[in-house]
């Protein structure tokens, strides 16, 4: 393989694309900073739908709708019947988004096109840019759904059933908005699939690298957990005629740090966002807690011994102090490992382009563990100021490090769709 | 001094006006039991006042109301100038109260001197039976509010200057169900004060006794606690760059269930009744969690230790967790402990008596406690059935039970208010 030239993208026109469509769902949230609600399938993400579509047409994308939703549109190749190079992502929100969730991956693949067009590079293989529906979830309660579609994981007809708090469903405001595609799905297998995303997290700014390569998602695994004790006088029930269920939900988050902490189940991370105790009076010993256990593992076999380690660990804990416990499953997903061929070609093109960084596992879900069911995949991190918050209107990443993230998106783009040298 | 006669009171009367009583306020609750709802100065309370009068003046007591609306019914005495022997309780509730709270008290000590007339006993002193104004604290917000008024802990025109939810003040409530009276507070110290109550706990079923002398009633040290991390991705953040306020506030808890154990603190009683996490999202590490610490010690020292050792713990919390502690003081009482002499005569009656008893300390609040700054005070107990539970249409004790406990008092009655013998 010859090495193709080094492309670099426009910065300036990339993070004028990021502002502008930031605008569409936008809202100044109490704090004074500017927030964006671009819940999928919303008018307001039908109109940035229609800008983001016109920008692919300004760059002689082919676009076609899915059935699902989905926009992907084709890029000119010498050899158009090949197997695309697939870059993407999503650019539906949360209610209380920032700028760049999503957004920078969908922008920086018109981008790379762009990049490709100005340098006059013809590739082997098509490139595709792509935007997925519901990624979020936030609107139809599954994530990844539209990417989850396309790669075959979730039916079709399933998928158009879901509905919203109001009782509409993805197939009603899919027609709604005029996005009740034809194209069928599942989509054919790409040859590639590469999404650059903001990190979501700490990690990269704390190393002080710019960009990461990421190794995969890790696996996730979300628990409620219902503790049924006994309600009781505080002032008059002695400690050892007690059945305290939120007593046995603190240890139950105590034990959850120290096994983290422990080591002896890898990367684990162990998170109770949830925790509420009934009746919740000052003066009376809680009869039940509801709390939910979310645990992150790169591991599965990890996964797996923390998950017996903590259902052993309440059984004590209800023998211990006289509570019944009760679990329901809310979600369980494998670890996805990314191509390790593809990871190669990101860290080449990082290296090419002297940017310092890492490789890193993905703690949050991302279309690309959809694709990666149907070809080679890898995804770009780039790092995100003030701790990498995200979901939020103060998610940020500065202007020079979204272009590097898409830097290395474009330069892995002309090797794995084959830069033609004429 | 001479043994006195041994009374024993009319178990199916007592038990009778008890049931009769309960339906004032009475309701019916979902799971299907009789509740009573009949917080303090509404109708429902003047129209249990009026009923309760009336028994107190069919046994010829001479019934007046102070200026808080507490009532007192004087037994006529061979010398009437001398301090009388006070006895009574409660007759408001809850929200969803049982029959048994305060109405116990205030019932037995009527039918104490039902049982006095009845064997023909003359005392030297006066005994007197007494009901105070919102024990409960329910509706304006302060427990004890008419015995404190009684005993001078509260003024007078603070305690009327009180308003309820809806804005309505205690002197209105009184005027408006005409119970604001025209005797003087303070009260004059009485010769002595004894209260006949439920335990509202599981000590006494759990040892197989009926009746207990209290000992006291326990310091109350009730802080809320608010703890500020930050935010974060519970997948995306790093375990050793999180600042989980949920988690600080679940080793608050666990550490407070040691300190009980420990020993270290006497026979400290801790509860975390209340814990609220916010955002309260499965996948958000806590920003903030808000907790209400309830410690009830019968040691003064001790429970300051405990607060002192909470306090250090808190701080090391902060520390650890990169998280920010406020405390609140919610509420401070320190042990009230009852009169050694007056236990001694209710230890001496419950053995004539034949039962079995123990000794215990009150975890709840009380009119006791008030009486106490006021003259020799202590309480008699009576067990529970189901644990115990209180405030609760559940509350229930046997009909013998409540008999055993008032025979107690009517005895110590004799011996204290000296029965003339003739």
């Amino acid at each position: 393989m010859t090495t193709p030239p080094l492309l670099r993208i426009d910065r300036e026109r990339l993070w004028a694309n990021l502002m502008q469509l930031k605008e569409i769902g936008g809202y100044d949230d109490p704090g004074g900073l500017r927030g964006v609600r671009r819940l999928t399938l919303t008018e307001e993400d039908a109109q940035a739908r229609r800008l983001v579509i016109g920008w692919m047409e300004e760059v002689g994308l082919r676009v076609r709708v899915d059935r699902i939703g989905n926009v992907f549109g084709t890029r000119r190749a010498t050899e158009p019947a090949l197997p695309c190079v697939l870059i993407g992502s999503h650019i539906d929100t949360v209610a209380t988004a920032g700028a760049f969730d999503g957004t920078l991956g969908v922008l920086g693949a018109i981008e790379v096109v762009r990049a490709l067009d100005a340098a006059g590079i013809r590739t082997r293989r098509p490139v595709e840019v792509a935007f997925f529906t519901e990624e979020e979830g936030v609107r139809f309660g599954t994530d990844m759904l539209g990417s989850a579609v396309a790669a075959g994981r979730i039916d079709l007809d399933d998928a158009l059933k879901l509905t919203d708090a109001d009782g509409i469903s993805v197939r009603d405001a899919l027609a709604d908005i005029g996005f009740d595609g034809t194209t069928p799905v599942p989509r054919p297998a790409p040859h590639a699939y590469l999404e650059c995303h903001i990190e979501q997290g700490p990690v990269l700014a704390a190393a002080g690298v710019d960009v990461a390569v990421v190794t995969g998602v890790q696996g996730i695994s979300w628990q409620r957990l219902t503790l049924d004790g006994v309600p009781a006088h505080a002032g008059t029930t002695p400690i050892e005629l007690r059945r305290d269920a939120g007593l046995a939900a603190a240890e139950v988050a105590v034990e959850l740090r120290r096994m983290c902490d422990s080591g002896d189940f890898g990367a684990l991370r162990a998170t109770v966002g949830r925790l509420e105790l009934t009746p919740g009076q000052t003066n009376v010993i809680p009869a039940r807690a509801v709390l939910t256990v979310d645990l992150r593992n790169p591991d599965d076999a990890h996964q797996a011994a923390a998950e017996a380690h903590l259902a052993a660990f309440v059984e004590a804990v209800e023998r211990r102090h006289g509570v019944r416990a009760s679990w329901e499953r809310l979600a369980r997903t494998p670890m996805v490992p990314f191509d390790p061929g593809v990871q190669e070609v990101l860290v080449a093109c990082a290296d090419r382009l002297g940017l310092a960084h890492l490789r890193t596992m993905s703690g949050a879900g991302h279309d690309a563990q959809e694709m990666a069911a149907l070809c080679p995949t890898a995804m770009v991190f780039v790092a995100g100021e003030h701790g990498g918050i995200s979901h939020n209107p103060r998610e940020y990443s500065r202007p020079e490090v979204c272009g590097h993230g898409v830097d290395v998106l474009a330069n892995a783009v002309l090797v794995l769709a084959e830069a033609v040298t004429s």
